[in-house]
């Protein structure tokens, strides 16, 4: 063998060996919270109230608030909803499937921002209530990315892949995860608590991202 | 081609059809519930007490019992835990990864009737209330089938396989799932509500039964 052959050989092992390694997503389990619009900060919690910071999150600039709300169904609600900021064009609530049975409502798996035609719900602050008539949503699982990682793992934004995480007691492999790309995002896979307890999966746990058409 | 291999691929292709419908596995959902030893029954309920039917279950011999009982953790309770027929040798809890946070209390992942070394828990009925030092367990995904199923998938008690359940919003797959075999037994895939909510699943969805090894 030649040296040309092998410089070219260790050059591909080397892409390789990157590729195999961004292929493993770090995973964040997200309990019910909320996203509020301006507008219904101030019926909540008052006229020029603004949110305040507990914790910052993976992503850039988005923090958990201090403040939480009461969401209400038909049949109960739930209280200490955290609040994640900054506000927002329009206000949004995810829950898991599970809490729509304790609530008593109806709510689509839909990817967070696409809330047009999604559920009621009725939100309870110190200040105020607001009868939401759409935005109560089951958020589907999504990995943010660059586009730097998006490019070293060949994937393309709204795409969808597979993504498996082992863990001994209660392997399992998500289908439709939705790839979701912005310069500003940092890689992690955000799955709900529903997902997280099928799985026996914590925060900070790797999944294994494959490309939908790779699985029998 | 000569009529004896007509007959050959015809009765080749007969035998891969039925194998094919075969891998399809019938979802049920299983709710929290226990299983009451004779001793805790009438502790729980008062001497001499027998359970009455509520239900058959999907499975022979099995049913659901219209009582009910509460269960205790250092957290909270959860009231109306359906008890399932008829009496065993030991009192087993099976509860979902969910419950355990709301209850305050830690569960493994095991196979029903595997609760040596298993979780402690409060069990209250109308007439008494008993602490297990261990019975409370996560149920881990399983699937009953009679020898003539087994057979026919060319698969053995004990087995894990995967299994696929694709529903459109929230498609999943199942990497450890139990293979159950007794005569007695109907062809059924038991999950927890943790697993259903997080595929979107409910009881009478089907399944489709993967050999280990045959996913990537």
């Amino acid at each position: 063998m030649n040296e040309q052959s092998t410089q070219k050989i260790v050059a591909e092992v080397i892409k390789q060996l990157h590729y195999k390694s961004k292929q493993e997503v770090p995973i964040g389990v997200s309990a019910r919270h909320c996203h509020l619009s301006k507008r219904d900060i101030e019926r909540l919690f008052g006229k020029g109230y603004q949110l305040t910071k507990r914790s910052n999150l993976s992503q850039p600039g988005q923090f958990a608030a201090n403040e939480t709300i009461t969401i209400v169904g038909l049949k109960g609600s739930i209280g200490g909803v955290r609040i994640l900021g900054p506000e927002r064009g329009a206000t949004q609530v995810e829950i898991s499937q599970t809490d729509t049975f304790k609530l008593g409502v109806k709510a689509p798996i839909r990817l967070s921002g696409n809330i047009q035609g999604s559920s009621p719900i009725t939100i309870v602050g110190p200040k105020g209530s607001v009868y939401l008539d759409e935005g109560l949503i089951i958020a589907q699982a999504h990995i943010h990315m660059s586009e730097d990682d998006a490019y070293h793992l060949g994937l393309h934004n709204a795409e969808h892949v597979s993504v498996e995480i082992k863990n001994g007691v209660r392997p399992i492999l998500f289908e439709k995860v939705r790839i979701r790309i912005s310069p500003n995002y940092n890689l992690e896979m955000h799955i709900d608590t529903d997902e997280a307890n099928a799985g026996a999966i914590h925060s900070g746990q790797k999944g294994k991202i494959i490309k939908a058409g790779n699985v029998q």
